[in-house]
Order: C-alpha cells, then structure tokens, then sequence
C-alpha cells in the first residue's frame, strides 16, 4: 500500500517477489488477520470492511462463499449464516503488499451487507458544520 | 461493519449511538490506528488501503489532501508529497461501527495511487491452478 518510499534495506529480492511476483503469501498481521474490503460485483458499491484469519480465507476460496473472522465473538463467521445476506464471491485481488484484499461479490439475501439493514456498511458521510465540528449524515452509499 | 448479531451486552446506548448517531466518533485500534478505503472519484476504483492515527486524519480533514500513517515508517504522510500523486478528498464515510473510513478522492499528478507506478494497489487477481494451488495473475483492477 502507499506510496511512500520504501527505505532500502526493504527493496530486497523478497519485497520484489511479494509486489512482482505470482506467489500469493498474504500477510496477516500480529493479531493473525488480514483485511478485506468487500464490493458489489453488480456496481462496485463498496459493502464492508471485515478481517480473514488464514482458516477464514481457507474456507472463502474453498467454498467460493465469504468468510470472514469476527473480532468481537472471536470465530469464524461464514456471512450470510444468520441474516441470508450470504457473498458468492467472484473474484478477490490482493494489493501490491499482499496484507490486503479486495473482494467482489455477488449478495444473496436483501442484496444487502450491513447489519443495520441497509445495503452497505457506509450509510454516512462526513460533513463540516458551521463552526468547523465534524458529523455524520446519513444518506446512501 | 458484518452482519454478525451483537451480543446483547453490547446493544447498549452507546452501540445505538455509535451506528445511528450524527457524532462522529472514529474507533481507533489499540495501534491508534484506523483502516481507510480509498477509491478514485471518477470511475469508483479501488486505488488502496491504507491507515490514519487521528494527527492523519486531522491534518486530512483541514487541508482536503489525504494524509496517512506509514506504520513501516512510522510516521505521517501527505499522500503524493514524493510522488506528485496528490488526493483531493471530495468525500469521506465512516461504516457503521466506525471503525473504518472510505475516502473518495481525485488523484493528482499521473492519477495513479501505488508506489508500483501502477494506479491501483490491487493490480493482481488471485487465480487457481489446476492442481489447487492459488496463485497471483496481473491484470488491471
């Protein structure tokens, strides 16, 4: 990610391979999870963003239907289980550091992904009052 | 951000608040940290993903440029300052628990956003081989 420079004691032949390369290693992070941002394969409406432990992705590219890790309970969720608002998944990229993934799905369900109902997670944008304050309004993604 | 239920000591005033209220109310991570979408204003193309600690998001909010956390570098960063790939942010949303933003920008100089030379980081779709393993193919996102 990012375009900062990377220093030079990183511009070795692995951080060429990772970048460069055909070799999918993806990067989970200390806590053992990589993030995924998940998009409508109908428009690219971007749904939400959710973590994958290795077991996660494991099952999302075995059984073709996300996966996700859910930081909260603790476990293994496959989406869709208890609101139908399950993910086939179409495709899923990985970014230049592979410690990212992009994935596009088709929804089952309501065609929704939030829990709040609505169809993305990203129902408000953020808008400067008159006197500089920072809120949230509410309207589609 | 999921649709996994909430356990029910966390469906308290404050959950309500933080998925249905106008405050915003960014949740860092225990890093200080938080995770940031950020797509092309043109076309919605996912572009990368980066983080912000809440100096980035500030020095965001009041310049309408992208600043992020390197967290190789370990320091803040005006997106583009080495590149010329500059991002006017027009937008910003925060998902439903607030744990995560998507910023929609307009690209300066070559309109790209990876440190590859590429415009978007997710320049590689994961792709099977037929004997099962799971590998990298280039293409544009």
């Amino acid at each position: 990610m990012s375009d900062a420079p990377a220093p030079p004691d990183l511009l070795s032949a692995s951080k060429r391979e990772l970048e460069e390369g055909a070799a999918f290693t993806p990067r989970f992070g200390p806590d053992g999870l990589i993030i995924c941002v998940t998009r409508a394969a109908e428009d690219g409406e971007i749904l939400m963003v959710a973590y994958m432990n290795a077991e996660a992705l494991r099952l999302t590219l075995t059984t073709g239907e996300a996966h996700y890790w859910s930081r909260s309970r603790q476990s293994i969720w496959r989406k869709g289980a208890t609101s139908g608002q399950t993910q086939k998944v179409r495709e899923i990229r990985a970014d230049c550091d592979q410690d990212a993934l992009l994935l596009t799905i088709e929804a089952g369900g309501d065609g929704g992904a939030c829990h709040t109902g609505r169809r993305s997670c990203f129902y408000r944008r953020l808008s400067e009052t008159g006197d500089g304050e920072t809120v949230l309004l509410f309207d589609q993604a």
